[in-house]
């Protein structure tokens, strides 16, 4: 189900197969959280050649309900999505903390932010409610505690992760759904090898890096992620969750890192940022109003196509929605380019000068 | 530059031609009064076969300045509209009072409400502002009181109206521009008479009637409509501003009007409002979550293609954009085949029958 089909130094190209296509690898997932990528139609992430979105078990099940996408034929049919779906567990939620009761072992209660009520999330139950969403890819439930917990919390936290990832391989039944495991460990050198290892054993179709991203530096992370990334199975899909920008994005697949998803470069189209290969820029700059080239000169998208900077900055300005979508159609097709160009460097052996080069005008903080 | 091809007792189906194109007749225009229809790109217009949009000169005038839309080389380049394009003058923002300091002979003295200076719109200026925009249709700027005021308050607000009209014919230099009047007078027959008889002399391209669907009786406004359109040549388009409901649409025709715009359908359309030959709905309702079919049954706009209701209900429960623009779309594409029905049973000698049975099922107030 996942073939390593290029290597340059610790930088790996892959084809993830799923049940509804191949992923090439390095790959960037925009998140519909909520069954939708914000602002864009199904058809609007075709055309850009998108191959694979990650949806969130949890916010749907609380809604539209599990029992509507059921009904519909699973959530594929439900959003007219026919490419690659992964759906997150809601252990990310847990960061929220005005979504968690509590954490016991047998699982998270949560509450609903829509209407203050109290929902078991066990580790079967979400495997269960992924095998009625039908997602090619299901993340198990994990611990993720907040940024700043000290080694004893993280400690019981991972033991907790593997437990719960235990009991969702004996609850996953569903086999043309690939289910991921997740890492955790903060930024515990000792404890990322305790979860990686135990999880390793239990031989997943693929592994997650979660906790990351969530408040410790960027150098941690990358410290974290170059110790972690060694221990998982070479032949298995490694995806780094809810990173980021594009400088991270290099960063991360030097060291080893197959698959991304980050709410960020569409949220941030949501306000105004503009990506390139020239860094990004925010569109409603005085500068802008009178400038009537594309969002990126050079780019093949439909915004760039159809439509200049000044129209985009005035949309913005006075709060058009049409704005929102250009902007996200925009930075989503720059992130499958960038993915696009990274597969091609390193499938030439090319791919730490490529980075190099794109760090020096970008920036890790890009 | 109009002609009519049709007629049906005062029913009429015409041609309006324009510098971007051919406009059938009975049209109704989608809003874009900030250059935008909300949340749809033009290419999304021209799938539907929208034929013309209308946008406002004095809220383009203010952001993002003519200056801007000037240097893109007209309205249509900017927003990438190659259709028929109409702009209103402002006269309806007088409406606001936020916006208006105070209206004199020479024109009026406008508040921005983005950051509170002032505009002197005169008659000149309107003509001079629409054409930069490039525009196919001109409004003239018309004195528009807010509903209710007495009767010698509208008189002297339509010598206003007929003399700033005067003054907008003198200035109007661009012919390729088509220049409309605004027939005012409220509801008050002999102040309509003098309005529309007066404006008629001066021989403009077509006509608007404005001061309507402002406070005044639905009845009222028929009434106003059945004494003031016989008063207009037979030879121009007549244009019924700011309305509105699919019946109000089919009964206006009836009486002799060939064009319309109004924001409701896309706003409504944002506040959960589907519209449908049966009637229109509100998606939000609890018995359309697990109802599978297209907003419409039968329907091929682009919504009813690809999603279904309870899809559409998600995404406007949770509030996702996508599911404005969908409803947006299906609700335009609703009135584009409701002008063309109208236009087909005209020229067949069969509108009134037609009309009899839409309001039946719809009733005036869908």
């Amino acid at each position: 189900m996942f073939e390593v089909v290029g290597e340059d130094e610790n930088a790996r190209a892959g084809k993830l197969h799923t049940a509804h296509g191949t992923v090439d690898t390095p790959c960037f997932m925009p998140v519909a959280t909520k069954g939708s990528v914000k602002t864009l139609s199904s058809d609007e992430l075709g055309d850009m050649d998108i191959e694979a979105i990650i949806s969130n078990a949890f916010v749907l099940y609380l809604k539209p309900g599990i029992d509507v996408i059921e009904k519909a034929g699973g959530l594929h049919r439900f959003m007219n999505w026919d490419r690659t779906l992964f759906t997150d567990s809601g252990g990310f939620q847990m960061l929220k903390k005005e979504f968690v009761f509590n954490v016991s072992e047998k699982g998270v209660m949560f509450r609903s932010p829509f209407d203050d009520t109290r929902h078991m999330f066990t580790p079967e139950k979400c495997v269960e409610v992924q095998e009625v969403l039908e997602s090619d890819v299901v993340m198990v439930l994990d611990d993720c505690p907040p940024y700043g917990k000290d080694h004893k919390h993280m400690r019981d936290s991972i033991m907790r992760t593997t437990n719960w990832a235990k009991r969702s391989k004996v609850a996953h039944k569903h086999k043309k759904q690939l289910l991921f495991a997740i890492v955790q460990g903060g930024v515990f050198r000792n404890l990322r090898e305790k979860s990686a290892t135990s999880l390793v054993e239990m031989d997943f179709d693929g592994y997650g890096i979660g906790g990351l991203s969530i408040g410790e530096t960027r150098k941690k992370m990358f410290e974290v992620l170059e110790y972690t990334l060694p221990l998982l199975p070479e032949e298995k899909p490694r995806y780094l969750m809810g990173v980021g920008s594009p400088g991270e994005l290099l960063e991360s697949i030097s060291l080893g890192v197959d698959i991304f998803d980050s709410a960020f470069p569409t949220r941030n189209a949501r306000h105004n940022a503009v990506y390139t290969w020239n860094g990004s820029y925010n569109i409603t700059r005085g500068k802008y109003t009178n400038d009537f080239s594309p969002l990126e000169e050079g780019c093949n998208c439909y915004a760039c196509q159809k439509y200049t900077r000044a129209y985009v900055r005035h949309l913005m300005v006075v709060y058009e929605m049409l704005g929102m979508r250009l902007i996200t159609i925009h930075n989503l097709h720059f992130l499958r380019e960038l993915m696009r160009k990274t597969r091609e460097t390193v499938l030439e052996n090319r791919f730490s000068k490529f980075k190099k080069e794109f760090n020096k005008i970008m920036g890790l903080c890009q």
